[in-house]
């Protein structure tokens, strides 16, 4: 490149990053020498360069100092920020509708009735920050290493003493750590199926399973679940008579969305119909933790004998979200589960790992799941209320025993997409049920996350039973 | 269940608990009155299996205190741990030999000359662990809080600033983070390719890569790639020229494993090539950091105007393994990667997120990598230097610039599967180059690990150049 060309790639370069904010008024950008060597120009063409940027008036030279981009006129109102994200929610794919549910979490002004992440106020984040903090000093040089799948030696003790409580009798060596059960579901997905499979699954399907099975090319066969029948294994029985399935997948305690759980019978149940047919269980136990009533329900696992089932869970819902421990027991799937997590990203994060054990270890685990299963309660019992005052007569509603989600059906043909985008607006967000299937079959439900329910919020159920009413009329 | 039946599988579950050290001796299990809940069963029930389990010296009951686990007899020796990880070198399976090696680097007594995983003395941790701790204090709410894909802010604005010393102009609007550069070429080569389709990948390659596409069920197209004459661009174009390739997978700086980068007019070449045939390029740049001469190579991202080149890193290999942060800018790819990653396992971890964004802003990057890159180099000279003492005449080796693997190639037939398995046995690890190729065509070649070179270890050199002498004799 000649000299001239490169001084405008040189201003160029600089002009771009300083309108896309890597660099930021009053950051300091590359002296003229550093910038020689990285652009391998002549420290006179590095200079042409600044000064055609200084003349412009945006960067400009303190003495002793560098260079240094300059502030925008004061006067000028700022450029306005396109959101990309703007959505007509009656086109939008449910993919891009996930998507923008998950990044609702991100907006502090949002009323977050949407992803189901736990109340802030009810993690113990106080004495998590402390903990990950003495961790990481007290392992310094541990902390900062890897720990190579299966994770934390520590940590998989705990939880294996933990599942005991559940009916289950597991190993430490029988435990994967993993990035949250999201990762462990779907790498269990992963190992269990190839593009063009069935997954046989509890409908409503949780959305991000949905996505899942679209991302992997997986059929689906949704077995219906419903709070007063429960799921129905009887389907189930013929969908594996007349089907060849890879996998099924079931929330078996707290469901989510629906909140129900199976009994203890309907689980043993449920694992010998699955090791009838040589089919593997892939068992999300995600709410497990989290009973109403302290009550730890039983996991299908317990009655596995043949190491059909692959047990998930995490940590997100009862401690930390952001710290993205979870854990998976596959059976006798564990090699492959070991290496496909191996490949996927090595290893969960030290730190994170390391506090999650401590908590297990020392911090109170069972006070804790007391104290903040009977709050859920208290939300979902509050919210269901405020529902049943706001909303339209017809409305229907879960009445969940642990976790923290509500499932709501509106009468007639509402549109819960049109009633997201309207709410979006109002910093109201809420997980609309058309992406809890396949074919959008509960268009005309939502779900609600109840673990943001608070006195304070009351007028956003309000806002919405208003929203649903005008919805309905029109 | 009869009260026969339960008492058993109650006693047998505590036992199976015992002995697969879930419960440990001097653990306390749950009371009787727990026990009851739990199982179902009366308390007279559980009473009679806790008798049982006294019998038989399994637990103990300590007054007003509970029930607990009995150490072993102190005179019998412990029972012998069967290693299923034995292995017969010979007939392991490719993933079983990966999984092997990553497996090796939690041992702290084996010489890491296997896992590219760098020195921890040249890893600030003390610094980073002070970091991690007053981060997750300061932010205590936010960092055990999901920051969901893309990631946070501020980290993906100093990556931004840090990939323009690479020439490269990038907003933090165009980077996500994940958990290290694996997860990031995982979720890359997941969005452009399907099973059956065919990757062009420069060979040697990464053992990693290739069990990603054996997962992923690609094709690989291997293209030649040495010291003297660098990545046959030539065999590039013929291969596209000739066939559908999905993506194209290359290490331009310091390639793993064979250390060499691609010149700038060779990285401006490749993104032209790949352009003309409108196939995307996955660019790892993984060692870019590590320059042993503090010259930050340039990126061949910074020649793409068309956002068909997807760059990945992490700081895996500079700061922290084990905090598992990377990331990828997937220049038109973005939407798919970002919805990929969410499904994926929602988000990377929260706090080691803060610390290494604090550590980029406030820590001293440029000057730890100026001093890293040295020792780098330094200790890669000395381990050449021992190879060329110890090992057979006719071994060849390469002179990378940067980063810390050293590619060794024995003369004649050696086969250096046999040699790892000798080598482990002693405790000394390292990558056999069977794994580095699809059809093993690296049977003769090794890769060491030179980050864990020290005069304390050269003994692991001079053992292992011994015993390849004694392999090549047989």
């Amino acid at each position: 490149m000649d000299q001239q060309k490169l001084y405008l790639k040189i201003a160029g370069d600089i002009k771009r990053l300083v309108e896309s904010g890597t660099f930021r008024a009053g950051d300091r950008i590359p002296s003229i020498r550093e910038m020689s060597r990285q652009a391998k120009a002549s420290i006179n063409t590095v200079k042409t360069a600044y000064g055609y940027l200084e003349d412009r008036l945006i960067i400009e030279a303190r003495p002793q100092s560098g260079y240094y981009v300059v502030p925008p006129p004061a006067e000028l109102p700022r450029e306005p920020v396109v959101d990309h994200d703007e959505i007509s929610p009656f086109e939008i794919s449910p993919s891009k509708l996930v998507v923008r549910i998950m990044k609702d979490v991100l907006d502090p002004e949002m009323v977050q009735f949407g992803a189901a992440i736990p109340d802030p106020a009810l993690t113990p984040s106080l004495k998590l920050s402390r903990i990950l903090s003495s961790q990481s000093r007290l392992h310094r040089g541990n902390s900062t290493a890897y720990v190579t799948a299966p994770g934390n030696r520590r940590l998989r003790y705990q939880i294996a003493r933990l599942m005991q409580k559940a009916g289950c009798i597991l190993s430490p060596e029988e435990l994967i750590i993993t990035n949250g059960a999201s990762e462990a579901v779907f790498l269990a997905l992963q190992a269990l199926c190839k593009p063009g499979d069935a997954v046989a699954v509890s409908s409503p399907i949780y959305f991000n399973f949905v996505e899942m099975f679209t991302l992997l090319g997986l059929r689906v066969v949704e077995i219906p679940n419903s709070p007063k029948n429960g799921l129905s294994l009887q389907a189930l029985a013929h969908v594996l008579e007349n089907n060849s399935i890879a996998c099924c997948l079931v929330v078996t305690n707290f469901d989510n969305p629906m909140g129900n759980s199976l009994s203890d019978q309907e689980k043993e149940q449920l694992v010998q119909l699955l090791k009838h047919h040589q089919t593997p269980l892939i068992e999300d136990d995600i709410n497990g933790d989290l009973s109403h009533d302290e009550l730890r329900p039983s996991v299908a696992k317990a009655w596995d004998r043949s190491g059909m089932v692959l047990l998930c869970s995490s940590f997100s819902k009862t401690l930390a979200p952001g710290y993205r421990v979870g854990w998976i027991a596959p059976g006798k799937f564990f090699e492959d589960l070991l290496h496909r997590k191996l490949v996927a990203n090595i290893a969960t994060a030290t730190p994170t790992q390391m506090a999650i054990a401590e908590f297990l270890e020392n911090g109170g685990y069972s006070h804790h799941l007391r104290s903040i299963g009977k709050a859920y309660g208290n939300k979902l019992a509050r919210m269901s209320e405020a529902i049943r005052r706001y909303f339209p007569p017809g409305t229907r509603l879960t009445r969940p025993k642990g976790g923290f989600a509500l499932w709501v059906e509106l009468p007639g043909e509402a549109d819960t997409t049109a009633l997201y985008a309207a709410a979006i607006q109002e910093k109201i967000t809420f997980a609309p049920g058309r992406i809890f299937s396949t074919d959008g079959r509960f268009q005309h439900c939502l779900r609600l996350n109840g673990a943001f329910w608070s006195e304070e919020n009351s007028w956003a159920i309000a806002r919405l039973g208003e929203m649903t009413t005008n919805l309905l009329k029109s």
